[in-house]
């Protein structure tokens, strides 16, 4: 037959395709009911176009059919002209079904934000949101957990979207394959621009989880591809894969604390995947491997230090017969053709062995089973400066073999492994964080079982000739500028804010402060003559501010709000500065305090060479708040009932208050209890969170109401750092009690006629599964 | 492009193909030298043939590469003609090679008898094994494992063979998935003849086993299709899955003690099988469901009477977030378009639940998360007599929907479930065991997530038009003789027996009984005369026959063979039956045992009207012997040391020393220990081993020397009958303890100061795994 032929009946099956159905209906809707009315009598090939403008408390129930070629759209006016917002929700019911262009943001959802489902009897199948944005989108409460983006049926997916802020609990993007509808899904999660997410203080903070322990039995074929990760830091895992042949391809990591986990589930592939760390923050990770027949390959790393859970490549023990929530062993995986570019101590195995704590763990929480039939091979390592532990073998590693793998240490030591040479390739930059190497390597790849399937590498450039250990087989290559963000979400969209010029609003005595509060813009300044105010109700901070004294120590507040209320009412979004102020409380009240309800984002604070004096409470922070950091410097708590107070997280499931607690250069005087009480209950090794650092300080006469007689409480938080403190004439049992098997230590602190500094090694949590 | 062309394309596309390497060469070898040379040099399209003779101690090496149409080839002379015997052993080590025509027996092998692996750098690929037979090719010990056919690579068949008579330990048959170069396999299990497997009397006898649970989560794809499967008895399981994707088709399973089991592993399709009882034997079973998402359609069941694990459908409970190695909850399972027929009980849900049993076992233990999403729909139940409990739910049934079921249960009560409803449909044989609907039943069948796809049913009928709920939609069909032995294994081989007519062997006073005994055939007996005879050495038994008074109680065997010997020995195949004998020994040997070792296959003793006076033990069985069943009726056991002794099998796996250890209408007197002691050690709910009856029979003055004080000892035994005995003047603290979370039952004794008979619920044992 010939092409001409070919051609011929090509064209008129597309003909035919086209004109058998040429019935596209263009309708505009202003209103909900309007809505509704158009989606029940939707045809295939219509189009429904929402009017620009803000769409309040919108439930779009969207249960109509469409077919392969002719689906049934919802979209915008204009991409992005439609704001979705108040109490609003977006279900999929049906087939080929597609919504372009929407704007969610200044809202929440009542359930999920996006559902791919309706109902059991109406799923959602080809289904695509695309083009969107969801900003923000946070239930009022941190533990009223949702998903923005709740997958079910197959062939569903979301594309060029932008997503981020989220708080709240729950993985921000959520596959669910409970019910043969859901399983062999498909779906595809591509382009889209992941924002940043903060950390949540505590689990279930994912950005994408597919599946859970309970379905990871099941083949889920989701597609994750050319997605950009911008400061996902909700938790320690950014992806969650717990169901088996998922692909996560050609994405780019960038500065997100966390890692790409195959936390369940088996027989994923991670392909030419770009991790960017910034060679500072630990807490960036790479790909943590558990489970079976995983392959990892063409991924680039650069700049990451993370330790442990968080190293570039963590392979993990597991857990002898595992129950199924918890660790499977390790088995039948490949990591091959990577290049990792200035990273830490890169590959760690045996991650995650706790055989040490077989006396305070149940037998099914020990990780004790190595990594076994696992293949590192023709992997390349680049380090500018030489790093001495390239392989970290937190077990035995018998279970893995090494093949044709390179590195350039810079002729420093390295400990070697078999099939890890030293050499002497240079690499050179084609972006910011990419170098690719300069000339062939003199290594001759391995060939394993199925390598021969690895046809291209990071670039798509072929392997059939001139193959080359390492992610990149050419030495030429143009910047492939990965954080282009017009390759990722939706062209109509840009997160990036406009900073305005900073604005100081000058205050005096008598004046109204929350007045000039109210008038600031975030970033600005309210700056405070000398003289006493007087305040009688609570200063309500919603936005980034600052309150600062014009000469430190000359400007005295003297709150007398009602008993319990705070001088500072901290509430969502309120990220406040405080500077060289004199605070005066009257035993009943608070300096500082989060609202007790609707934290539905975080808040912030950063209070410097300030006294407080004479408050119920230097600080409290209520449950379900959550601030990234809260810092006090060169600030005096005095005569106070209680000193900062950041416990109510006591459901025991990971969640604590704050990640950073910082108390340098302080004094307590006169505090009587809770001097500083920072709590994480729940026992979860995956879950790394807290972080004290109390420096330079100096402690007297406090504690003295202490009912469990230490001074400073931070159990369960992961890591702590005492270091150059004074603690004088506190009368309790204990300064401190470190938690040993963490990252908790005290050093040169001077201890007088106040108890002692003692150590657990293996702290007694509650366990949280 | 017309029919013609297509025609002529293939033509010369297979023209190409047979003709561009037309250099087969046969090739006759005479001995090993031979075959390893001609192995050595072999080119694809070769063929290697064995000389027919007998090979003994031979070991093929087929480390050779064939190619997808020019497979390399060794086969017998004629096929059966080539015997293999000794210690040998078949090994494939590359791809497109096959095996023809060979007859394993008269030996055992080394490692395994036919492995499709030679060493880890030699694995068979595309590799066949076919119209072979396999037959009683035991290890010198029970407890020695192997397996006959072990899988391992990929494409591998298994196709023809008479498999039969294993029962050494270990599956027969073995598919291995340590490695990604044996995931999704593909293996072919087809058309074959899985002859007796007799009780293995423990744990690993299977005759096939899919995987392990450490390889639960790999991809198998194996396809077991239209074997026959008879008296496969060798444990609770005949088939079972440990992986996924694997499918059951269109294989008989008749008269076989055990069921088809999912038991790790996902997604199985179990589909067009016949289940085939007797209507008496409850140890026959159906499919036992474990894990999630399989699909079991199109299945006939018939005259099955199991109960719970054995039931024709049990679906079980599972265990939360279960450790690895145990059992997972039933989760996405459909059961459709299946027909049962005079089946009692048929369906079972929550079998194996054991929330009693929390006292007793770990939590990791407690079988409480019921059966979920499970769809059982379409299928039909006809009862010839009227069952009143159709749905036995030994948990909640809440997560399991029952969907346009019909049963005819001629009018009579049954416990209805929503979606089971009385019908009157009539069935009719068309063979033996096979009943059809007479008219199409008068119910829509449903449609569930993916029913679209069942497009025939069990005889391949459209379901199109016309589609009935049940495995037949046809009221039409004629016997599909699934009991056609031809349609399975070789064609050159038929496991029958020419069955030979007794012969009797007359044996007087003085004459050598050993010599008749040797000269006797398989069931032949000898019958001794009148009067005194006096044994020197043990009667050595190896065949099957009978040693039998001419007159009851005339003959006296006096024995006075060294210490520690039995009058009558019992070999591996010895089958004894003793009739009317006296036997007398001189307090320092024994009446009847066993070898020591190497009792590579069961024996069987039945001893009646019979006396056993003055030995040190009346029976022992030695560790690793096994008998199916071991009776002794109307016998007197008088004066002895010890009596019945079945207590070796200590090591706590399960396994135990007789199926049936039958006491009828004997009597027991001044038999100092080991009255009847029966042991079986290791709990594991799933292997259902050990029967003891002891009825209408007396125990008087008897058990003074045992030390835990009781008379009868059958720890650990499943199932134990007491019934209609009389326990006088015993010396004991009990006459038995009884087991009673399992079948143990005490009934109509009389005792009179003998102790007592007590029950304990749940018996510590030692977990197996």
């Amino acid at each position: 037959m010939s092409k001409f032929y070919v051609f011929l009946i090509v064209s008129v099956l597309f003909f035919s395709c086209e004109t058998s159905k040429n019935t596209q209906k263009n309708l505009v809707v202003n209103n909900s009911e309007e809505l509704n009315d158009a989606i029940d009598h939707a045809q295939p090939d219509d189009v429904i176009i929402l009017k620009n403008g803000n769409w309040e408390n919108l439930e779009i129930n969207f249960k109509a059919n469409g077919t392969e070629n002719h689906p049934i759209t919802i979209k915008a006016e204009t991409p992005g002209g439609v704001i979705i917002s108040g109490v609003s929700q977006l279900k999929f019911g049906g087939n080929y079904l597609v919504v372009d262009g929407l704007h969610f943001k200044g809202g929440y959802a009542k359930g999920n934000v996006v559902d791919f489902k309706l109902d059991d009897e109406h799923i959602g199948n080809h289904c695509t949101l695309t083009n969107s944005v969801i900003e923000d989108f946070n239930k009022m409460e941190r533990d009223d957990s949702d998903r923005w983006v709740q997958f079910w049926g197959r062939h569903n997916t979301l594309s060029n979207c932008y997503i981020g802020g989220k708080t709240n609990r729950g993985p921000t993007i959520r596959i669910d394959l409970k019910g043969n509808e859901h399983i062999n899904n498909h779906h595809r999660i591509i382009n889209n621009h992941f924002g940043p997410r903060p950390p949540k203080g505590g689990a279930s903070g994912e950005t994408i989880q597919l599946g859970d322990s309970y379905t990871s039995m099941a083949p889920s074929y989701t597609l994750v591809e050319n997605n950009l990760f911008e400061e996902c830091n909700g938790e320690v895992e950014i992806i969650s894969s717990k169901t088996n042949f998922n692909q996560f391809k050609n994405n780019v990591f960038y500065k997100s604390e966390g890692s790409l986990v195959t936390r369940h589930g088996n027989y994923c592939t991670i392909e030419g995947n770009y991790f960017i760390g910034d060679g500072v923050n630990k807490n960036i990770g790479g790909i943590r491997v558990i489970n079976t027949g995983h392959t990892i390959i063409n991924n680039y790393f650069c700049n990451l230090i993370g330790e442990s859970f968080r190293s570039p490549l963590a392979v993990m023990n597991g857990i002898p017969k595992s129950p199924q929530n918890r660790y499977n062993q390790v088995t039948d995986v490949v990591v091959a053709y990577n290049s990792y570019v200035n990273c830490k101590s890169p590959w760690q195995f045996g991650v995650g062995v706790n055989t040490d704590q077989k006396d305070v763990l149940p037998a099914s929480e020990i990780r004790s089973a190595i990594p076994i039939r696992t293949i590192v091979a023709n992997n390349t390592v680049y380090n500018s400066k030489a790093d001495s532990l390239i392989v970290v073998t937190h077990d035995k590693i018998e279970g893995v073999t090494f093949k044709s793998n390179a590195i350039n240490n810079q002729g420093g030591y390295f400990n070697a492994v078999e099939g890890l040479s030293a050499s002497n390739f240079e690499v050179k930059a084609i972006s910011e964080n990419i170098y690719i190497p300069t000339e062939s390597l003199n290594v001759e790849p391995y060939v394993g079982f199925d390598f021969d399937k690895i046809t291209e590498d990071l670039f798509g450039n072929s392997r059939a000739s001139n193959n080359n250990i390492g992610a990149f087989v050419s030495t030429e290559a143009i910047n492939p500028e990965i954080l282009d963000k017009s390759k990722y979400g939706p062209s109509w969209f840009s997160q990036e804010q406009n900073t305005s010029e900073v604005q100081t609003f000058e205050v005096g005595p008598g004046e109204d402060i929350q007045k000039k509060i109210d008038e600031a813009q975030n970033g600005d300044v309210i700056l405070l003559s000398a003289g006493s105010y007087s305040v009688l109700n609570s200063l309500e901070i919603s936005k980034a501010i600052t309150v600062k004294a014009k000469t430190k120590g000359e400007t005295i507040i003297n709150y007398n709000g009602e008993t319990g209320t705070a001088l500072f009412e901290l509430h969502p979004k309120g990220f406040l500065n405080v500077d060289g102020l004199v605070l005066q409380g009257n035993n009943s009240t608070k300096a500082f305090a989060s609202l007790k309800e609707n934290m539905f984002t975080h808040f912030g604070l950063n209070v410097n060479n300030t006294a407080i004096r004479g408050f119920n409470f230097a600080l409290k922070v209520y449950k379900q708040a959550f601030a990234e950091h809260i810092t006090f410097a060169n600030t005096s708590i005095l005569n106070c009932e209680n000193g900062l107070e950041l416990s109510e997280e006591i459901n025991d499931k990971g969640d604590y208050n704050t990640e950073y607690l910082t108390i340098k250069n302080c004094e307590f005087n006169n505090v009587k209890q809770n001097v500083i009480d920072y709590y994480r209950g729940g026992y979860d090794e995956s879950t790394i969170g807290g972080n004290l650092i109390v420096e330079n300080s100096v402690f007297i006469n406090s504690g003295g109401k202490e009912k469990n007689g230490i001074l400073i409480n931070h159990r369960g938080i992961v890591n702590v750092t005492l270091i150059d403190n004074t603690f004088k004439s506190n009368p309790v049992k204990l300064v401190a009690l470190l938690w040993g098997a963490k990252n908790n230590s005290a050093v040169n602190n001077t201890i007088i006629n106040s108890g002692s500094i003692i150590t657990e090694q293996n702290l007694k949590l509650t366990l949280m599964y």
